[in-house]
């Protein structure tokens, strides 16, 4: 899988410059109501779907295969997808599908796009009340990552891309981690220095990805967090109460590395340095024991589980990740039980 | 792309053996109507749509994945495509994209599906009119290619299968061209020498395949009669009287060897001779004068396409192809009628 990341806040001169590689015939941007006018200068027809994740629909697909259709997109177009995680996956579904696939770039707009679902080559939409149920493995030809639209990004939004980038600092080692949990949200951005921590995150996930493009066996690293937090995002969403993928995922890690300490020695004092980093920033999760026959249902139908186990990457140390643990529903209701607890709910 | 073809009449066997060689939770079968009774010893839960080329929707896509759903289907499990194009192209895709992606075995029983459809990795399904407006390129990992089931097959699919066998020989060469305009429809199947006839055809198709997977180039020539046989199809459609692919295609393929001879000389006594078994076969088109512009729209909305304008596969002779030919409006009324004089319209 050929994907070229380009780290820059010269945005319109790198697409310009990306464009004119290959000969086509038109272009056209793919962008939600949010986003469609973060690049003014982009003289192209804009396909703009409506925002946010329950959006993310078969329905929203068709919409867009139905502009395309209307104009006049051929295989020889370029697609560029400008936005959050919900366009770069839903757009390059789209693309990836029409005509059996055209070319397109991806311009994250979010730094938790910027980080995850920009870069992979994972493309999808949700279904049945699943998340990316549906989808395909189909690398963006670039990715343009960029810190210059994040100034005007909700607190909310850079937290939550934030999670992301602290998943893959434990994903690669003590030391990025710690440089991560000192970070303080009321400041304002230094584009400088997270374009760089950014760089560094996205280039831990590249890495793990080139040596695994369709998920059979160590991308699933990646997962860290996420069995637990796509739960908690899709119960969330069930209870018409959708909270930040970020958000879901920051909690996620708590529990996945209680988790990993109870099953591989995780070191405590590192569970209790990130849970504290969390409950500061992200706050308390609002689950109740009530809630985890549900949540545990959701983790079975997670697309990562084989015939309804549960299936977990964890840590036995920062950097040293073990994917395809089993984890029995015991086992994770303890879990849930010591995230909560260290969330102080 | 890597798909492994087994030419056999044992399918059963097969098929177990093939099950055996990769680890997998449960087993679906995706079929038709039509074909969902064919393999009774077939052990697994059978998801059959109904069968028809009218049925190649999304609203069907989205039927069969809720039913992958409902079955608990996991990315460790196994599809079985049973069935003719719009099974594997259709069930192919359903499956490519569940959970973005589970292995599938296609096993087509019909002619035009195992040598056409079947093989090479194209999956999809009809969308606002036009052919396989929407899909992937998703390799089944195995095919299965049998004759056995071509004895119940109505003459009329048998001999649209044929006019697809015979595309590939006239990209071959002209001994095997020869060897097929002797085919004798009326009498019964000689399942040995179909097999070896099929084979042939198929390998055509996979060197072609294996030498362009995405059809950025060569495999444009597998394209050959498509760009009329489709425009046919479509307009046929479009009239409420569907018209089988490979009739399409064989009508195509007179109209772009008449093409082919204005353009680059194609013998006269090769398209002669090909337009008098297809005439005698294949019978007449029923277009006049009056659908050319609609066929014309039909053609520069292809797939292969580029902005609009008509391109061909054509042959210089048999077994000498040159794809992404451009043609204009006048030369294609010209070959329209061409085609309509040799088959006796």
């Amino acid at each position: 899988m050929v994907q070229n990341l380009h780290f820059t806040n010269e945005v319109m001169p790198t697409l310009r410059r990306l464009a004119e590689q290959q000969p086509h015939n038109r272009v056209v941007c793919i962008a939600d109501t949010n986003t469609c006018h973060l690049l003014p200068s982009l003289d192209c027809p804009v396909i703009a779907i409506p925002a946010g994740e329950d959006n993310k629909t078969l329905a929203t697909v068709g919409m867009v295969w139905d502009r395309l259709h209307e104009l006049g997109v051929t295989r020889n177009s370029l697609v560029i997808n400008l936005g959050g995680g919900v366009v770069t996956d839903l757009g390059g579904f789209a693309a990836a599908t029409f005509k059996r696939g055209l070319r397109f770039i991806n311009v994250p707009t979010t730094l938790l796009g910027a980080v995850d679902a920009a870069v992979g080559g994972k493309t999808g939409f949700n279904h049945q009340g699943l998340k990316n149920q549906i989808g395909a493995f189909a690398p963006a030809s670039d990715v343009v990552i960029s810190t210059c639209f994040f100034d005007t990004l909700p607190k909310q939004e850079l937290k939550s891309g934030f999670a992301e980038v602290l998943k893959h600092a434990l994903l690669s080692s003590h030391e990025q981690v710690l440089s991560l949990l000192n970070h303080d949200f009321s400041a304002p951005i230094n584009h400088e220095a997270l374009l760089q921590q950014l760089r560094a995150a996205v280039e831990v996930k590249q890495d793990i990805v080139a040596r695994d493009p369709n998920e059979r066996g160590e991308r699933k690293a990646l997962n860290l967090g996420h069995t637990v937090g796509h739960a908690i995002e899709a119960l969330a969403l069930s209870h018409a109460h959708p909270v930040p993928h970020g958000y879901a995922v920051a909690w996620g890690l708590v529990a996945e590395c209680a988790l990993a300490g109870m099953r591989l020695h995780f070191p405590s004092s590192d569970l209790y340095r990130l849970a504290g980093f969390i409950r500061e920033n992200y706050g308390v999760t609002g689950i109740t024991c009530n809630d985890y026959d549900a949540l545990i249902d959701a983790m079975r139908h997670d697309k990562k589980s084989a015939d309804g186990e549960i299936n977990c990457t964890l840590l036995a140390a920062c950097g040293d990740y073990r994917v395809g643990q089993v984890v029995t529903p015991d086992e994770m209701r303890t879990a849930l039980d010591l995230m909560r607890d260290l969330l102080g709910e």
